[in-house]
Parts: structure tokens; sequence; C-alpha cells
């Protein structure tokens, strides 16, 4: 097959890797090498809030378009796979999401992840022209499940290296983690994804990963606030787009649409967007009553 | 309250801690100190091996007894409050559980738990009883789904520690967390667990916590293994009772009473009990089909 990625950063290089070992001839599309070859796929692997940006600018046709970029777009609060079916009407959609850093990637190291679209046959042809022994890919037709919580768990991330920069023990975090998945699935669900791709590696897994490890952007960002930085330091300091940042917003904007209370997802919005102080925040999330699992 | 808690390890000592911060008259049984008092109430913070053993050398009466051991017991295949209604069948069980290391819980980290009774009320009420502002109890009424959760996680975080000791990535953990994860509900429910008292703090929150800490003696006793330590040696290194080691076994009996499919618990059970090599459990795990999540 020949396969275009759409974004040369480091999750971008990573998919080329695993494309080109199962022998496809790769593309890498970016600013600086604007050149489009006719190809049988394209894979998205921008940051979310420029996914509309380039595929305004590439004319993707009828192609299948591989989402690898998780969030929601500020403004529109669309998910990606919208984008998407309102920039090219045309295309195809899946989604590829999972707990997956480039460089284990890279390196060979076992990963699993999902691949979603409307049509499962598709998805499975999908996944496994893209397997390798060590990159693992699932398949299912739940494309908003699997879009929710690559999206979602980046704003809990936030949360939980709050949590540490504090010096919150790992309990403090694991309860965090168990707390704002509950919310992450009760909106998810509520928008209409299925629980168990919520349960499975792009919701949970990935929350599991980007929540605890300091090379998860998003958690590293989180750490530097709760440490007592502020928010334009903090992503100052960061190598990368912090995702969850971005989505905050666009999240709690559905919350409320969809009438469903995400305290721990609203704590992080008013940290990173409305200037409130970690430390108030925190206070009134302990505050609240522990009640009735 | 008068409170009598069976055990004086760190677990044992913590819950005493906090017993005692909320005001309460808090006795600890032990072998060294077998005396008993008339009390309100019991917590069990023994081994889950143990705590048969303990049982019967303790006439509990008719009180309260909340068990804070998490394990299945060998041979039997009896979750703890199971083993409470053998020994002491006039007794009131209560099961505490959640992601709580006890040195957290000393330094007044936040920490969050579950309690859980028939009655929703007699929880609630001793849920009150015992929270501290950084000791967050929430209640419910499902005693199986509190169990299991806190029981089968210890396994799954036994998996964990050799995927880290193999030198694995945190990707590989993630993914191994979240489909170990998958049959641990898979089994809760086929036993009568409700699904949101296993995705809550005994369950996903706890396997969140045990599975990516070196504080956990569960994951610790993995990753020894994953450096090629033997059984034998890697459980004479830990410094207290591996409780996954101990429960595999009863998980994997479980697993096949019930007809779940348990690969991860399966292969933790190959190594810890009938010298199957690493390599070749975790080779034939990640030669499965990738499939429909």
């Amino acid at each position: 097959m020949r396969i275009c990625i759409l974004g040369d950063g480091a999750w971008g290089k990573a998919l080329a890797h695993v494309a080109r070992g199962g022998g496809h001839d790769v593309h890498i599309w970016s600013r600086a090498n604007p050149r489009i070859v006719q190809v049988d796929a394209f894979i998205v692997a921008v940051p979310a809030q420029a996914v509309r940006a380039v595929l305004q600018q590439v004319d993707v046709g009828s192609a299948p378009v591989i989402i690898a970029a998780k969030g929601i777009e500020r403004g529109s609060n669309l998910l990606m796979a919208q984008v998407l079916r309102a920039v090219a009407p045309g295309a195809t959609p899946l989604v590829l999401s999972g707990p997956s850093f480039a460089a284990d990637v890279v390196k060979g190291l076992p990963t699993a992840v999902t691949l979603a679209a409307d049509d499962l046959v598709l998805a499975q042809q999908w996944a496994q022209a893209l397997s390798q022994p060590m990159f693992r890919i699932y398949s299912t037709d739940d494309i908003a499940g699997v879009e929710l919580g690559g999206a979602l768990k980046n704003v809990l991330a936030i949360a939980c290296g709050i949590s540490d920069g504090l010096g919150f023990g790992d309990s403090a975090r694991a309860a965090l983690m168990t707390r704002g998945f509950a919310e992450l699935s009760r909106l998810a669900v509520a928008m209409g994804a299925r629980a168990p791709t919520i349960m499975g590696l792009s919701g949970l897994g990935d929350l599991m990963l980007t929540a605890s490890s300091t090379q998860s952007r998003n958690f590293a960002f989180g750490f530097k606030l709760g440490r007592g930085k502020c928010v334009a330091d903090a992503l100052g300091a960061s190598t990368g787009v912090v995702e969850g940042a971005a989505t905050a917003v666009a999240a709690v904007a559905l919350s409320k649409h969809y009438k469903i209370d995400m305290p721990i997802t609203h704590g992080v919005h008013q940290i990173v967007d409305d200037g409130a102080k970690v430390v108030d925040v925190v206070t009134a999330l302990l505050q609240r009553p522990a009640r009735i699992e």
C-alpha cells in the first residue's frame, strides 16, 4: 500500500516506522515537504487543533483517512472524525488510538492500540495491514468511543500531574484516575460511545499510560502546575503540544451540553483557562462528600 | 467506638492511625498481644491466607467485622467475607478496599477507598465513622464486587511487574493492565459483582495503584521474576506476603468454574505455581491474535 502520513512529529515518524515495517510505501507530508502523491490511505498525525487546517490544505479525496490525533476542536467542540467529515465529506474516517508512546513504538517494545471505523470489516483490514508483531492493533466499529477516550484522558492526565506535583502520593493519583475515569465514561456514553470501548485500550489503557508517566506531556504540564508554575510558564516549558490543555474547555462545554457532572475535568479547565489557583481547586475537590460509589 | 484491629502489620497500624484520628478507642490484637476486649467492631488486617486461622482464634460474636485483607483463600476458593460467614455465621461482614498504600495513609496524603456491606446504610454509617478529611471512604452494598477487585488485581500486578522487569515499556504495561482489567471484570461480573463497583476504587483504582508502583509487593515480586529470579528467590526477597502469588491458583480455579478466559491470570499462575518460564508465557501471550475489542 502507498500511505501518506500527515505530520512529521514523533508520532508521525513512529507510525511511518511501523508502516514501513509492514512493507508499505510511506510518504511523510509536512509543511516542509508538501508534495502529495497518489496514495491508498492517509494517516493524520498532527496536533488535534491543527487537523482542520491540514485537511483544508490536503485534498484527501475519497481515500481512507486514519486519524491518529487525540483531542476535541476548540470552538466547534467537534471530535476529529467529525472535523474530517466536515472538511472532506467524501473521505472514509478511521481512528487509531491507544496507549503508545512514540519512543516505545520505535524501540519495538510491545504496544497495543485500537483502530475504529464505521465498517468493522474495514477496521479489521487496516488493522491487519498495519499490525506488526510488537505493534498489535485491535479493531472496533465504535469511532466515538475510541475518539472520546483518547481526547478526554489528556485532561485527566493534567489533573494527575498536578496531584504528583503537589507531593500527593501514588494512592491519591490512583483515586483521582478512578474518579476521573468515571466522569470520562459518563460523558462518553452519553455521547454515544460504548462502555467496553471506553474500558479498552483507547480509553482506560491510554489513561493509565498518560496519567502516570512523566513521558506524557500532559502529565508533565500538570506536574509543573502542581509545583507552582503558572500556566504560561508550564506550557512554555513543554517540548510539544499539550493536547489536554487545549481540550479542557471543549470537554467542559460538552459536559454542560450533555448535563454530565465532571468535577475533575472542570477543575483542570478552571486552572488552565480561568486562572484559578491550584490549591483552591484541589481543596474544593477534596471537600466534596464521599458518596455511594 | 471501641475497635479491635486484628493484625499489627503496616496496614493494620495505618488503619489504627485512621481510627484513632476519628476519636475511636483502638485496640490492636496480634499473636504477641492476644488479649481481646469488648468492642463495637473488628477490622481484619492480616494476610488473606491467614484470615481463617485468625477468625478461628478470636470470637467475634455478632459484631461488625470489617475485612481489610485482599485475596481468595487457596483450596476453598472462598473470598474473605465468605470465610468469615463460614467461621462466624453470626458476625456482620463489611469489606474495606481501595488504592491505599499504608505509608500514604500514615503520612496523611489524600486517599479514597470503598466500604461494602450487604446493608448500604450500615456501610454508610461505618464509612462516616472512619472517614477522615484525607482518608475518604465511599460506600456500596456490593461486597462481591469490592472483594473481587481487591483480590484479582494483585495477580495482574505481578504480570505488570514481569513486563517492567523484562524491560518492556510503559505502553506495554498499560496494554497489559487494560487487557488484564477486562478479564478481571469478566470473572467478577460472572460471580455477581456489579460492573460499576469493578470500575471503581477497589477494582480499577487499586489495579492502577498496585500495577504501576514499585511500592507494591506484588509488582516488585513480578519485577524480580522478569529480571530472571526464580519464584522462590523472588518470594524470599519480599518483605511481606505477596497476596497475588497465593491468589493466582484460586483465581484460575474460579475462572475455570465460571468458564471465563483469563490468559494473563493464567500465565501468572503457570509461572508462580507450575514452574513455567517467563519468556515462554510472555511469547504465547504476545502471539495471541489481536481481535475485536
